[in-house]
């Protein structure tokens, strides 16, 4: 019965299936008893210990994440995501100093999930108190219909209020990935490619 | 912190890269919290309280396995498998109803691992007990190198020490999978499938 309820438990993850699970359940109870539990007390730990920061709601043991309490972030630029781990992606580029604000979703109107299912209510009070600082705010949505459609509502949002205040907004760049061989990539990244073609002395 | 450490111990999973335990890290904090409570519950459960059965060495969270203290089972059959897996994998297939023996392992004398390192002993010990009942072992160690030696290293001792009980051994059949093409499986497997042809009227 532990056993099974084990592989139920696993099957909570995603991209594990009852074969997966299964051989998951037996590896941990057979190989693995030690990393097993320390692996059951770190998911504990961080599940009660872990919430949203109160500045850019990413996932932080903290009131405040690491990123937001730093003294080293450049606070004119904000860069707003989708999810935590789009945080993490552009942190481990090294590319980016600025600040982030996390939405915890993109607009889907036939999910039901409009601005106030996302975080936008908290991007205005975020905005309200910081917008005298910022110069710049990149939109890191995913190029997903309704990540896009989630950037466009906010330059809209962003241009009405806050017009005088000079804030430039700047989109992501959508083109080949690196490594990507033409022949391989799909026509709608490649038109992006092409129309969002970089003049080389801009390099 | 918290949240690297659970990273990192998601990665002591079989299959799970840097990229696939950030995921599974973030969708338990975000989407998962009561799932993945209940996830960490039962792995520390299940690896505290399963040990192996005293008489077929399966996991197990009693002294004896459900398989060996059911009353329904036949003891006239005895099946040998390498792993715990493997007998749930033969149960889910209801097409056996006899007793098995787990060696939680195979011969690979170049690892180090011989008939002392496997459950050798025990099954002999075993054998010992339950001989006079017994009228077939199956082998049903797994079709490579390791575990057909395993096989052959197992009929020869029990026909080295069982000749006067008249116990068969047997070998799970080898073949094509079901819906399994000719011309996708390997030639070893092919030639298997010939050499081991069964007469229509067998059916």
């Amino acid at each position: 019965m532990l056993i099974e309820k084990l592989i139920h438990s696993l099957r909570y993850l995603p991209g594990v299936g009852p074969k997966s699970a299964q051989r998951l359940a037996y590896y941990l109870l057979q190989h693995g008893k030690e990393k097993g539990l320390e692996l059951a007390d770190s998911l504990r730990e961080a599940i009660q210990k872990t919430s949203h920061c109160k500045r850019c709601h990413t996932l932080s043991e903290n009131e405040f994440c690491n990123i937001c309490s730093s003294n080293k972030r450049n606070h004119e630029q904000l860069c707003i995501v989708e999810t935590p781990i789009d945080v993490l992606a552009i942190e481990q580029t090294s590319s980016y100093h600025g600040l982030y604000f996390v939405l915890m979703g993109h607009l889907s109107p036939l999910d039901g999930i409009g601005p106030r299912e996302i975080g936008i209510t908290e991007l205005t009070n975020l905005l309200a108190k910081e917008s005298n600082l910022l110069k710049e705010i990149i939109l890191a949505t995913n190029p997903t219909v309704e990540g896009e459609a989630t950037a466009h509502y906010i330059v809209n949002l962003i241009q009405e209020k806050y017009k005088s205040n000079e804030i430039k907004c700047s989109r992501i760049a959508h083109g080949i990935p690196m490594g990507g061989e033409l022949e391989f990539i799909d026509s709608n990244t490649l038109a992006k490619a092409i129309l969002g073609r970089v003049v080389i002395d801009e390099f």
